[in-house]
This record gives C-alpha cells, structure tokens and sequence, in this order.
C-alpha cells in the first residue's frame, strides 16, 4: 500500500492498516517529511517520499490510500486508477459535480475498485439499522432526522476551501439519508450564523437546517451545527410503519458517577473517538474487497448521487427556494 | 366547582380534582348521565345535570373545568366568564383566529382567571428544561426539535372536526416551541398521507413536517406522525450556545428484561400514562392560581398565539410558501 | 373507611383514597387533632376523633386503614378484625415473632380481610419482574441480588424503636426476595457503622449486607444502607438459566443536561416519589379485594414469613454465624 | 519483542501490539507451528519458533508477552527475567501462594520490569472509577459490589486445571476490590452447581457468592456465574459517604429498535468485545512503563496479593467459615 498523506487523519488510517494482517505499506506520502516519518513508523513502511505520484507509481504499491487535502484528491484517484491501482479516498472526489463526474467516469473506464471515506457507513449502529431496514422490520419508511454537531469549529482558513456547511458538514449526513432511506427528490435548505462571526467571515454558515422529500415518499430532516459545547452530538432515527431505529452513542466511558441526587457520565468528544471503529471498520472492508475481487462500497456513484444532493442543499439555501434533484446536472 | 364532560379526560380531570384538599366538586354536567353519574361517583359530587348552562349557573359553583367537545369551548367559556366563574378548558378556545380573540376580549373584560389545557407545559421534564433555559444554562437557543408521534390513529369522524393535522395535534409542540425558546418569526410547513388512506378522506395528512424560524434567530423544526407501532413517541430538544437539554420519557415501567444478548424495556403507550403527572399538576395550578389570585397560565394569550402559529403552519403547507407570522390575521 | 394516624404516610393514604371512586373515608383518627383535621378536608371525611379504637368502632366503617406507629400495630389490626372490620396496615404487624403469630391467628379466626403494606409489590417495575418469572422467562432462578440506601438517616429516637436495620429497612428487600424468588433457607449477615456514630448510640448500624440461601438453590445477597448522598439507591436483580430482570428507576425526571462534555439527570428523592404510583396501587387493591371478596395481598402470613427471615438476618449479625430459618421459632 | 502463545489471546496481543508505533515482533513462539505463522503475519514478525525459551533468549528481544497455558507462566516468567528481558505475562503467575512468592522474589531480585494481564484496570471505565475515588469524590467508601457472569462456559478440560471459579473468575473482581478499595480484611465465599452438573465432574461450581470485608471497613459482595443465556454481564459499583460509581457497558452497539410498546438493544458478547479497549491500553501501558523506564502496573506483587485474596475465598468455601487474610500464608 501507499499512504498518501500523514496528518491527523493519515495516521489514523496508518494506525488501523498497520493492525491488519498481510498488509504491508511500502511508502508513505507528505510534503511535510516529519509527518511522513511518523507515518512510517507506526506503519514499519519501506520509506517515505515527498511527492504523491511517485508513491502511487512505486511498482511495489498495488492499492493507494489518499487522505490529502480535498482539492488534490480528483487528480490523484485519477492518477492512480491510470497507474493500475485499487483506490481508497477520504471524500469528496471534488467539490464541483463536473469534475466529479469525469473522475467517476475515468474510474469506471480503468475498472480499478475505488472506495470513498464515509465512514459513518461502517459503524456498527448504522450497519445494524441498514440491516434492520433491509429485513423489513421498520416497514414503509416515514421518517429519517438527522442531527450532527461537530465540537469544535474549524478554522476561517479551512473553511474558505471547504465549499460550505452543507458539502463539508451535512454532508455525512445525506450521505446516511441515501444509505438508510434511498434517493431524495426534493431539498429545502436554510443557514444562519448563530454561534460565531467568522463563519460570516468565511461565506458560511454554523447552523442550517434541511427538510428532504424521498422519492418513497419519506420526509426527513437535517439538523446540522458547526459547535458543540457538550461533545459531538450525533443522532439518527429511521421511522417507518412498524418500527423505528435510533442511532446515538449518549455515553463515552462506561462509567456512570451519582451524587447531590444526580448522577452524570460524559458525552464523546469529536469523531476520532465517536467512530474509532468505523474508521477502522471502513479500511478492513476496503481491504478485504480488494482480496476477494467484491466491488468496494460506498463507490464512485455514491460520491456523485451524494454530492448531487449536497448542492441542491446548497443551492436551496442560497436560492430561498425548493430544489428538485432533477434540476442539478453539470 | 363544576365539570363540563365527563367523557375519558373529563373523569381524569375529575379525579384528580377529587385528590385535592378542599375542592369540592358540586355538579356533573353531560348529556350522557351515564358518564355524568361516573364522574359524580368518583368526585362524591352532588348532583349531575344534562345542560352544561344549569351547572355553569349553579350558585354553589366558583370555577368551571370544560372538557367538552371543542365545537363547544369558546360558547362555554364566554358564558362561565360571563357569569363570574373562574375557567379551565380544554385547548383550543376555537379552531377560528376571529372566534379566538373574541373569546380572549370577553375573558379580558370580565377579569375571570382562565388556564387553557396545554398540559405539557406542567409535565416535569418540560418543567425543568424551562427552568434550565430560564436560568440561562444553554445560553443562546440555536436549535429546536419536537417530535409527536401519536399511537393510535383518530376517526375519521373525528378527523373531519379536528382542524387538521397542525392544528389539531401539532399544536403541542408548537405550544411547546413558544414556551421554551420564544415566538416564531415565519413557517414552512409539509405534509402527506403516508399511512393510512383514511386520513386523506378526511381531507388531513398522517406525516407533517414543520420548520420554525424563531424571532430570536434560533432554527426548529416540528415532526408530527399520526400513528406509531411502537408506543408513544415524544422527544423535545433545546440547543444553545453552552447546553441542551433533551425532554424524553423513553422507559414506561423500571424494568429491564434481558436474554439471548439483548434487553428490552418497554414505552408509554399514550398521553394518559406519558403525561398522568402532568394532567395532576395542570389542575392543581389552576386550583393554586385562583386559591392565591394569582393569574393562571397558560392563559388565554397564549392561546391565541399558539392557534396563530398552528394557522401559518396550516396556510404554509395549503399555500406550499414560507409564512410569516405576521400575515397570519383576523 | 377510618384511618388511624394522619402523620405523613397517613396523609399520603387519604389521598390516594380520595381518588378511588365510592371510597368514602367517615372518620380520621390521630392523637394530634390538628393532623387529623387535615386528613379530613383531603378526605372530605365526616369527622376527626382522638382515640383510634372509637374509629374502629363506628358502625359506618367497614374498613379500616391503619398508619400509627409501629408498636400499635398489633393491638389495632386485633380490634379491628374483632370488631368485623377489613384492615390494611403498615407493616410490620409487631417486631416480635410470638405477638405477631398471635396476631396472624386472630385474623385468621375472625376471617376478616387483611392487607400489609409491603407496597413495593405494587410498584410496576416489581410486578412486571414478578410476572416475567411466573411466565418462567427466566427459568431457574441463580441469582437474587437487592440493593437499598435510604436517603435520609432517621432519628436516634425513632431508631431506639425501630428493630433495627435488618427488621426495619432489609425487612422491604426480604419481602421481595420472597415474592420474586421464594423462601429462603438460612442466611449470614453483617452490619456496620460507617456512616454516622448516631447509629451506634441506638444500637444499630447504618450499613449491612445479608446473603441469602433460598430452598430452590438460588444465591442472594441484599446490601442495606441507611443514607444515600446521591438519593434513593433501590436496583433489585434476579438472574436465572435463561434470562433476568432488573427493576431500577435511575431517573426521575425526564430530562437530560448536557454541557462540558457531559449529561446529568436526576435521582428520585426518597420513597414518596420513587414509590408513588405503588402507595396508590397498594390501596386501589386492598379495595379490589374487599369489594370483590378475594383474600387481599400481601397477607399475615407473608408478614409473618418475612419477619422470620428478618429475624434471622438478625440474630446471624448478632451472633456470627449462618442461621437457619427453621431456626427461627417462637 | 518475543510473543509466546498465538492462540486466541495470543493474536489479540499481536494485533495490539502491531498498533504500537516502532514495536517489532522479532519471533511468535507457539507449539502449534500454523498458530505462530498467523501471529507472525499480523506482526509481519520475523521469525516463528515452537520452543518459548528460545524465543526467550533471543538476542535482538527486549520485551516477552507471555500468553502460554497458565501452568508455564511462573516457569516462562523466571526465565524470561533471569536473561534480562521486560515480561508482560497473562495473570495469574501461579495458582499456588508458594510458587507464586517464589517466582515474586526472583523477578525482585532481577529489577526487571513484569506487568500482569488484570486488564480491567485498563478499561477507561474501570480507570475513570479510580480516579473519582482516588480524587475523594466518594468520601470514605462504604460499599463494593462487582458482578460478573461469563457468557460461555469452559470445557470440563480446562476446568480441571484452572484452579476453580474463585481462583480462574472471581480473581478480576477480587482485583478490581483491591484496586477501587483496598486491601480485605477477611472473606466469606459460598458457592453451588446451579446451571451444568459438568462443573460438579470437575470439582468446580458455576456460581458463587463472596463477601468481603475491607481494612477501611467497608464491606463488599462479589457474585460470580459460569454462564449467561443475556450476555457478558459486568457490573461493579463502588458507593462512598459523598457518591458512588457505577462502571458497566450495558449496550454494545450504538442502536436501538423500537416496535410494539417496547425498546432493545444489544448486549456485549464477552471479554473480547466488552474489553477490547483494555486489552490494548494494557499493552500500551506495559510498552510506555518500559519505554519510560516506570515501573509497570499491576505488577508481582499485586499478582501476589490477589492470588492470597482468591485462595483465602476457595478456602472459606471449602471449610465454610470465615477466613482471614492473615491465615494465608505460605
């Protein structure tokens, strides 16, 4: 394998291919050499480079891990499905639908299997209510609400590049709409600045809420916040005409302390501790596709289907209006 | 005191007056003496009448509690106020704005203390998250979020006289909305037949789905479903610059069942065992209120202006726009 | 219906007989005039007198509600049933073995209706766990496990005539033990003071664990405190081949805090608020009982059978060794 | 580092272990070749041995984890240290208090570094509780009560040679007890064959019950049972003058389903899943102590004491009295 980048998240993914067995990572990619170092360290890598491409042109490489900045990511999927190798990427492919698509379509020409990082798919809550689901035990589905608080705010800097709330934030939780419920007809979006000025700063917005129309005639509703001042703040629920999922881990540590006629325990903390296992979960199922020759999920399609719907969130909001999922096309 | 209705919540609403030192009911007023003969036996009442004028009028009656049809509230309430008797009714006044603020400017006029059944208000939960956002615990409110899920489908029959979807059952979180967080500045408001073809006869909706813009800045949205198969489905949360609180009674009866690596616990099956606390505390209020001449709550206001907001709500989904508040009139 | 003692409990009892229809209270007894006074205008009842046996006596009761203290018991539960009248009464009927016995077959000569207050039996969590094993969801019972810490310490004064912690405060987690589990064949017990010298100087102890052999094999144990810092602490377990029930009300209210990366709810208080809904039960049966002409319960015999088993928890702790039931004789 | 045992446990120490940044396996020592191969494979160690003592005596192994049968552990440890390496070794040293101080004394004599797999002290619950205790949160403790029932039961095989249910199961709660409280006075232990008469073949029970009695004068209860039809059932509370602790993981996946009046969830499995976490912070711990050049913890001579702790508990079963710990010695 190749890891291409080694911050915070690069790490991670290290960390949790260096736990699996057979796997071997021969190099690992970052400009910044000192991250590359720890990268190979934890991962006992071959070495480590600087430049992305020659890490995905290493002839010892079969499958590339890309967990670089978001605007590099269609030129390096792209780069290395033309060089052969099986693709793992945090997503998005690309922020824009155009640039998207052709990345998708260059993936389908090569037939490289390429799998992207929503990894909320691979936490074992949301598996096992797409499983409930699947088996029918909810019935016809009536209702799907969201809500996803991060903890902290990320920077002005980032957020310039991060194409908005809900391409950047909402998006995981669309991403869960179309896995647990199926395709959205119609979005109506809206955002306000209510916790921080500089999110005014960077054209964004800390708060917005969006209802969604299912084609199955679903309605649903995304709640979605760039603070949190009690830990990250993450609920599911999936109601239909005979039962009804709900996804929240409440409680980090299984400890619960009582006094004053009260008793408290303590909420997680960001994603790095909500989704340790997903993170984990998500590149043993990568790996395992590549060995057995299963296609990986969530795929190219998925990045673009959930993309599309992000921008008629986006568009909704900025239009005042309903938006069709038809009308967004390239 | 006199009771109007001694239907299913008209001898809840008499019992729990029975358990309160040193009211005394005097009169039973249905045209089902049947009914009317039950609730005198559980309030030891003296007697029991078929015209709810005659016990409103009875010399010995200081204060009436209405819980008759709601075709009948506003007439009732004018005629007890008229007569000099302190009220508790059953929400709504009327399902009309007009009808409403004129009942509201009689009651005015005549000075007579009335308390108006949004029970939830009295429910300890709710209670002590007012308390908390009162106290100023969760800072700034940016997000709310009700869901209602009721178990049992209501008539047809019923249907056809209930107002609708928003201003029949919606109502309550939307009560809810204003006494948590604060008045409403504009809707947008969805709805549809997902259940149940019954409700489409009716010319009403089974699934609705509300977005609220508060005055305040803050984001809510209102999820109401007509039916659940699985219990009594109310979930209220307030989201702030430093806290939230979350107003669930998820477990009816303490106790946890566990074996082949599951538990289970079961859920409330309906407003009487979900809000039994509440309907007692609503009472006891009222009787309090006017025992202490102190103004009772809530009072006829607030009926006016949840009934405004249930109205834009109602208009948004007909008119599929954003309402304002403020075109909402007589 | 008389009620003898309008202190606290007693008050707690005239109101939830107000609320059961047709139950007329005619007479309410206490010593202290001014406490049976407001007995009275709960009850509506007809008159107040000081001495409990003219309550007993008046030939319009038929049954009679007995909450004085603890070393009346016997006397007051003999009158009554002498003079043909039902009785419900806070347990125990005596803390001595021979008197109670002798009480249990005065009732049982005259026939009379009784009832013992034993009122976590009505508590649904403990008769949802009871109808669980009689519907043999657990199978064989393995494990018995009750824990108990009172919130507030009682005082030097009522502690000199209390029993002691096994007859006074594990006499409730022994009942149970038999109405989940079944008799038991011999115990151990111990007993500290950790908490509070004050126990001492009575006498007693504030901390004390029993373990428990039932005659069907299961293994118990009941841990018995008499302050909680974190109030009322009542989880009872049972555990068998196939599956197990624990009843446990951790919160009161139904509402969640969260802030700091953490949630708090609160505890219940003490028994009034966690036992509420068992104080009304427990008297709506007595009434059932006697109405319908079944034997009412918890009867003599269970008081007697559960003092036998509190006596030898006692004289295990005096004299530190396992003592057998069938040790425990007159 | 050399790992000796690549059975079940063994590769759950490998993977762990593979996770530790610049932590090489140099050589799996196992008996069964093809289980040294698959260790070797997810270390992407160097080599695989049958024989543990020429792993041992590697030049190039710092560190030994010693994850053998426990009837090699004092054997392997001793030989480990005698050649100067750090030992991380599976509890218990030895079942037997001669052996065990035997083996104590030569690892004090080497200085070398020794950690024992009381993994629950790892367990972010189990470390939370210790620091609410160890920061005076509870006050002076006054009570402990570990629960803990396995959810699978061994083989009569490995029953024969596992020293019996206080010695092979109990001794983690018994650890916990000295851990969260402190050291025990004297014990009282009953146990009986309620569940599988194969327990009775191998002069073993499958469910027994402990009382101990702490040097600060709490008192304490440990119930342990060899099978469970639920799940893997732990529970340990520790309740003190000011509060109380309560550490279990009573759902396993962060879902829960709602259908006919009723919630479930899922229960954890067993010690794998339950205490996945602990087993690799264990291991983290045991790297950084000797990394550090800290002492690691626990160490000999808490293996020492609570093997004094588990036997003085087989012993008060067998002779069915009261033993204190000070009539266990050598």
């Amino acid at each position: 394998m190749a890891v291409l980048g080694a911050g915070r998240m690069g790490q991670t993914h290290i960390r949790n291919l260096a736990a699996i067995a057979d796997v071997h990572v021969v190099v690992v990619a970052d400009p910044d050499l000192a991250a590359a170092t720890r990268g190979r360290q934890i991962a006992r890598a071959d070495r480590v480079v600087t430049d992305p491409h020659e890490a995905i042109l290493d002839r010892g490489v079969e499958a590339v891990v890309i967990v670089t900045p978001t605007s590099t990511h269609a030129e390096l999927i792209e780069a290395a499905v033309e060089a052969g190798k099986a693709v793992w990427s945090e997503k998005p492919i690309a922020l824009d639908l155009a640039e998207t698509a052709r990345v998708v379509d260059v993936i389908g020409r090569t037939g490289q299997p390429v799998q992207l990082g929503f990894m909320r798919r691979f936490d074992p809550g949301y598996a096992a209510a797409r499983a409930r689901i699947e088996a029918g035990d909810l019935g016809r589905i009536e209702q799907f609400r969201a809500l996803s608080r991060d903890t902290f705010p990320p920077s002005v800097d980032f957020l310039r590049h991060a194409g908005g709330i809900f391409l950047d934030m909402a998006v995981h939780d669309l991403d869960l709409a179309r896995f647990l419920v199926g395709e959205v007809r119609e979005v109506r979006a809206w955002a306000s600045v209510l916790a921080d000025p500089r999110f005014a700063e960077a054209n964004d917005f800390d708060t917005a809420m969006t209802v969604l129309h299912f084609e199955n005639g679903a309605l649903g509703v995304v709640e979605t916040a760039r603070h949190s001042a009690w830990g990250y703040d993450i609920r599911t629920e999936v109601a239909g005409a005979d039962g009804k999922v709900v996804v929240e881990a409440a409680q980090k540590t299984p400890v619960t302390f009582s006094r004053r006629f009260a008793f408290e325990g303590d909420h997680f903390q960001s994603f790095p501790d909500r989704f340790e296992a997903a993170f984990r979960l998500e590149m043993e199922a990568f790996i395992a596709a590549i060995r057995d020759g299963h296609e990986p999920t969530p795929g190219p399609g998925d990045a673009l289907e959930t993309l599309r719907l992000a921008l008629a969130c986006k568009r909704s909001q900025a239009e005042d209006r309903v938006v069709r999922l038809a009308e967004v096309t390239m």
